[in-house]
Formats: C-alpha cells, structure tokens, sequence
C-alpha cells in the first residue's frame, strides 16, 4: 500500500482502540467481528405525545439537528461566539503545565478567574474578596447548588412570572412548592410580591434583575430598592441571576451591589456571551454561605471546575478582544433586534416590552391566538418555538412567544408563522 | 519604548479587561486607582478545627499547595496522566468547527463517545445501545443524579463498610439512612448482606465491585452470583461504580454485564486514568432510567457535558496511545506497589490485601494505633494522610489507612510516619 510502518501502527493501534480488531500475544491482530453503532444513529428522540413543558422546549431545542430552526432558543448562533479567541486559548492550553492539564480543581475553582471576576464586581461597586466566589460547572448547576443548600422539599420559591422555563423544572426537581408573582415592565409587581413575601412566606426569590428572560425587561430602580427592604424584612433571600450581563454596554445598578451581598446571592455564566461548549458559572455570596456551597460542590462533583476550562474562560476574557467582541455583538444585536420587531409586527406580533440588551423578544400573539398550539404545528416546518406557557408558573401566557433575534435570521420563520396564524396550514 | 504600536494597543487591551485602566470616548485611558487582588491571595483553608471527616480530607487534598505530600489521596501524579496525547487533543480541537468551540452539548453527550463505549462494553460482553448511556459532568455526579432521581429523603442506602469516603459525604447530601456491610477479601461479607436487605430493605446498594476502593479487593464470582440473585428477588438496584476499569489488563467480570444492567446501573469516567481537569463520567443503565436521568439532567446542568471536554477525551481514547499509555501504567503501578509494600512493612504497616491493579493499599497500623491522630500530627510535616475511619460507616477502620502507591515516592513520608509511629514525634 506504500504507506510507511508506522503509518500501518497507528492505524492498528487506531483499530483496535475502536474494538474492531484485537491483539493476541505472539500472533497478530484479529478482527473481533464487532463493528461500532452506525455514527449517524439516532437517539430516541422526546416522544411527540409529550407535554409541551419546560423538557420539551429544552429536549428538543438541545437535541434537534442542525437544519431545525430555533427561534425561541437560549443562545446566540455560535458563528456570533467569539471562537477565533476561544481557539487561540486552546492552543494555549495545550502549552500549558501537567497540572492544567490533567489534574482536579481546587474546591473553589481557579483563583485566576475569581480574582478577574472581583475585579469586575468592584468595578460596579461590589467590593468582595475572591473568597466569595465559588466557580461552578454551570450557571444553571450554581442555582442548584444555592437550591440544595437552602431549601428543603416542600419550601416555598418565589419566581417572576413569566420566567426563565428551566427556573421551574429545576424547581420541581427539588420538589418546591412554586409561586409567580406578576412581571410589569419595571420588575415584578411590587404589590403582590410585598403581600406574597407576607402570606407565603418563601424562602427564596429567584430572579434576573437585569434583562430578564423571557421579557428582556429590568427591574427600576424603585422597584429595586423596595425588593430590597422588603426581603431584608422578611429575612429572604434574593438569588440574581445575571448570566446576561456582558450584554449591557454599561450596566445598570444590580440588587447584589445594592445589597452588598447581605440578602442577595449573585449567580453568573460564560455561556452566552463567551462558549456554551467551555462551560462554567460562578456563585457570589456570603462567606459562610460559601463555605456551605463548597461542602455541596465537593459532595455532588467532588473538585471544583475543569481548570482546563476556568484557563480557557480566563485566557478569553484577559485576552483584550472580549470587550471588543461584545461591544461588536451590542451593535449587531440592536441591528437584528429592530429588524426581527419589524417583522413580527408585520405579523400582527408585539413586543411587550422594546428591551435595551439581549436577544430575547417577548411577544404577544394576534387575536388571542394560543402559542402551544402554534408551536406544535410550526414542528412540521421543523421549527422548534419557545411559547409562551412553559415561561409562566400561573398558565397565563398563551398568547406569548419567546423570540431570540440572533435565531430569526432564515424568511421560512416568519412564513410559516403567517401562515398558521392566518390558518392557511 | 521601541514597542509596536499594535503590541502596546494589545497590552491597553488586556489592562483594561482587567479593570486597571478604563477608556474614556475621545479622552484616552484613565487608571481606575482599583487594582486586582494579589494573585498569591491564601483561601480561607479548611478550619484547623474542623472534624476529621470524608470532607475534611477532599478539601485538604484538593486545596493543598503543591509542596504538601499527600499519600492517600486519589489520584496519579500528574507526570503519570497521558499529557502528551491531551496536548495534541486540545491542539485539535482549537481546529475544530465552531459548534464544537462554542455550542451547547446535546441533553445525552456527543453520541462519539457514547459509541466508543458501547463498542467497549461490547467487548466485554455488554451489548446495549449508545441510548442507554449517558454522558455526565464527572462520575460523582453521575452517582449524584442516580441518587436525586431514585431516592427520597430518609430513604435507606447500603454501601460497603469501609468504602469511598466521598460516597458517605453524597448520600449525606441527600440526608439518605446509611447502612454498611462489611466488606471481606472477595467482596460484601454475603450473609450480612442477605440479612440486611431482608431486614433493613435498603433502595440502592452502592459499591465499586472491582479494585474496590479503599481496599483495592475484588468482588469474587461466587458473592456477585449470590448479590445479584438477592438484589433481583429484593428489587435492590445495584449502582457499580466501575472509575477504576481502565487499571485492568484483563477485564474481571462486572456486576453490570453479568447482570445485563437489568437490577445494575453501571457508572464510569475518565478522571483517573485521562485526566481529571477534562471531566466526563457516564451512566449506563435501562432506557427507563436513562429517560428520567435526562430530565434531571436538563434541569440542574441543562446541556450535557461540554462538547470540548467530550471530543477531547474521544480523541486521546481513539487515538491508539491510550492503550500503551496505560499497560505502562500498569507495570509502572505494578513496581511501585512492591516498593510501598515492603517500606510500610518495615514500619509494622500490613496491607489487607494485596491489590491486583490500581493504585489503593489498605494497610493496618502496629498496634491498634489510631490513624486519625497519626493524620492530625502528620500534618506539621506537611503531609496529608487519609485515615481508616472517614471511608468507615461503622467507624471501625481506626487502625486503618489508605495509601496510594504512585503518591509514596518521597521518603519524607515515610520518615514522617516512622516518628508520629514510634512516638518520636
């Protein structure tokens, strides 16, 4: 075959590696007879008598093909991401010393990342040593870790309404009793959330403050102020969300730095700004809130995050083109945004709120008309929508649609929107 | 300063991510007067006072500097992981396409993976489809996920007694009843067995069948026989913790494919034999259970495991060095356990059992001396020991400690242990 000795090796070595053939001592290679499962099999998807629930947005959103268009979906297309950095971190890493490599993290995770994440809180006025920053494997597994810390089954959480779907199913995960308190375009209804706080007397309020998912609306500062009070009050504590906040230019005033971390516990990613593939959150709290957050981390995935990942994120983040690259998607993200309002509007479609940041659109459907229902038709163009119910804890938001802007780029979108909202399919 | 421009507009870049300097629009770069904390900045670390429990040897181990010797803990020397084959993976992937760079992992991990496993579980006579496995964030959280969505509060768990002391600290998590079986040379001490399941009719039986860890024994074909036949008629799923696999030449049977993961679900990764900064574990086990695993999944990490953190591990198993890599392992694991042997034994220390693979020696102090003090003073010598009674349900394991032969090359350890032992110290 004129290919070198050592070329045919690696090829065994690949081979047998793979199980299709195998070694025997003193006399060669056998093939085993066993062939690997067809690459391109497919996974028993989610079955379609499913509920359309907060899984099924995420099932299928997560495990659809490629040519399945999302326009609901929680994440930016990856050519948005900033991948050239992310590759050039890579093959940093592959530098890097054994330990990097090859070895668990610290029970905190790296300090090189806690201590640039510090520098940013205080740079919006949050001066915390990186002591009180825990690094997680996912902003979603930080609130899981906050959740097992603090409440027990049949507690009760206060979430806004609508909100982030998966807030709900991780809630159910652990067995929490789950209250909505109606969302206004400055922040949660302040009333209702001060009579709840007194009559339901939750144990936690969870929340994005700033750009919040699904509406892409932000708490006011008077709204800000009187959350604070009333949760100091009642001893609550406020979990922030704020996996969206590379997406402001300058941010906007947070509950935890109003707060200085005494009733409120800051949560954060990298996923949607930076990768979803290079994966890690962080926690901000209290130091003895901390110390109790570590013990869970230690117990559920014994060491903290991949430092392969936390050098990635910080190498990205260090590198200088980061700022560069979100302030390149803001003007990018403001662009789509006004087109994508255009379009929907076109439809008969509005937004309930024009949202300063972000990529979500929350909007509200002609006539009335039910989004579940929508959704589950807009299937047979494989178009996977967010609607609007699995955001809402009180059932109430059938008539509105989750739009990411970045994922509303293709026409077939909005055609096969008119055409089930006109009835012509 | 004889610089390039472009090299000095880079270093303003990389000063202002870090928060040093902040531009002003059409004034030029200001020093924010705010500078990063210390980089060498001391964690709060473990309180002195802290009991000597499963947590306080996680978190010593995996927070100690450097220069700390820690003979029990577990893990191989960093210079023993294949950092070569990483490099040039982490080389590959920043040449990969951007969905592996910065997208989500699908709700079961890369099915590149979960084929490569099928494929080796074939060969050890396990044929399940790459649907029945799912890719997790490590193994302890694959145990964790089973533990979240099989048992309830209050619910009973059989593990053996002594076993992996984080397994205590997990199911302590879930304020689960923890009830130990003795554990013998060829597995659970079987009549205890039998009796406590008929008595105590525990949920789930937790165990590592094969180089079991503390003691690195093996479950003997005649006690999995009779523990599967208990299981099956008691309904007792078993959870094998299989991480120690790859330390076998030739793989001794399993409880899992004996079983044909019908009453056993079978949990692996890849942080002791690849590497334990690219963590990955996995669960096999029925279509059932997988089903409802992917739900919680999705709920408390949302996406599976990091597509980059995936391709790499596929990358290192498939490409044919991993083999070599690890009979070299083998016999450089071989030869150090011989040495450790006869050094412990020259200070009265007796392994157990003499361990067939992996890196765990049991040993039993000289006379009934208590290897919690021993732990305690060891640690004025900078020395980290993992004493009998964290990995012990009963705390019968006083006399006991775990050692790790690859982590007893430095003669301070045993110098260190002579002293404390004869009192010198």
């Amino acid at each position: 075959m004129q290919a070198s000795p050592s070329t045919i090796v690696q090829a065994y070595d690949r081979l047998a590696a793979e199980g299709v053939i195998a070694p025997r001592q003193g006399s060669g290679f056998y093939v085993t007879g066993r062939a690997l499962p067809p690459l391109a099999l497919a996974d028993a998807t989610t079955p379609a008598a499913r509920a359309i629930d907060p899984f099924w947005v995420s099932r299928q959103s997560l495990d659809s093909d490629p040519t399945v268009l999302k326009p609901g979906c929680g994440w930016l297309p990856t050519e948005w991401m900033p991948n050239a950095a992310l590759r050039k971190a890579f093959r940093a890493v592959a530098r890097r010393e054994n330990v990097i490599l090859s070895e668990y993290g610290s029970t905190r995770g790296a300090i090189r990342l806690r201590r640039f994440l510090t520098a940013q809180f205080a740079e919006e006025g949050l001066e915390i040593s990186p002591d009180q920053v825990l690094l997680t494997g996912s902003g979603t597994q930080a609130v899981d870790l906050i959740c097992r810390l603090l409440l027990r089954r049949g507690d009760t959480v206060l979430v806004d309404d609508p909100c982030y779907f998966n807030f709900q199913a991780l809630l159910r995960a652990h067995e929490i009793r789950i209250i909505g308190v109606p969302y206004t375009a400055t922040g949660p209804d302040i009333e209702a959330f001060e009579r709840i706080v007194l009559h339901e007397k939750p144990h936690l309020y969870l929340t994005n403050s700033v750009l919040h998912n699904p509406t892409g609306a932000m708490v006011s500062p008077q709204t800000a102020f009187r959350l604070l009070n009333t949760a100091s009050a009642a001893g609550l504590l406020i979990v922030e969300d704020d996996i969206f906040a590379d997406f402001e230019t300058i941010p906007s005033p947070r509950l935890a730095v109003m707060d200085g971390l005494d009733h409120v516990i800051r949560v954060g990613s990298f996923s949607k700004t930076l990768s979803a593939s290079v994966r890690c959150g962080y926690i901000s709290a209290r130091k003895d809130l901390i110390d109790g957050l570590i013990d869970l981390q230690v117990a559920t995935s014994f060491g903290g995050p991949s430092p392969v990942i936390t050098e990635v994120i910080s190498d990205v983040l260090e590198g200088g083109s980061y700022r560069k690259h979100m302030l390149e998607i803001q003007r990018h993200l403001e662009k789509s945004r006004k087109t994508v309002i255009h379009k929907l509007e076109m439809l008969g479609i509005c937004p309930w709120v024009v949202p300063k940041g972000g990529f979500y659109l929350w909007g509200r459907l002609p006539d009335g008309q039910d989004s579940t229902q929508i959704a589950l038709r807009s299937l047979d163009d494989k178009i996977i929508h967010a609607p609007g119910n699995v955001f809402s804890v009180s059932q109430s938001a059938s008539s509105f649609m989750r739009f990411n802007v970045t994922q509303c780029m293709d026409e077939k979108i909005f055609h096969s929107l008119e055409n089930i909202l006109t009835g012509r399919r």
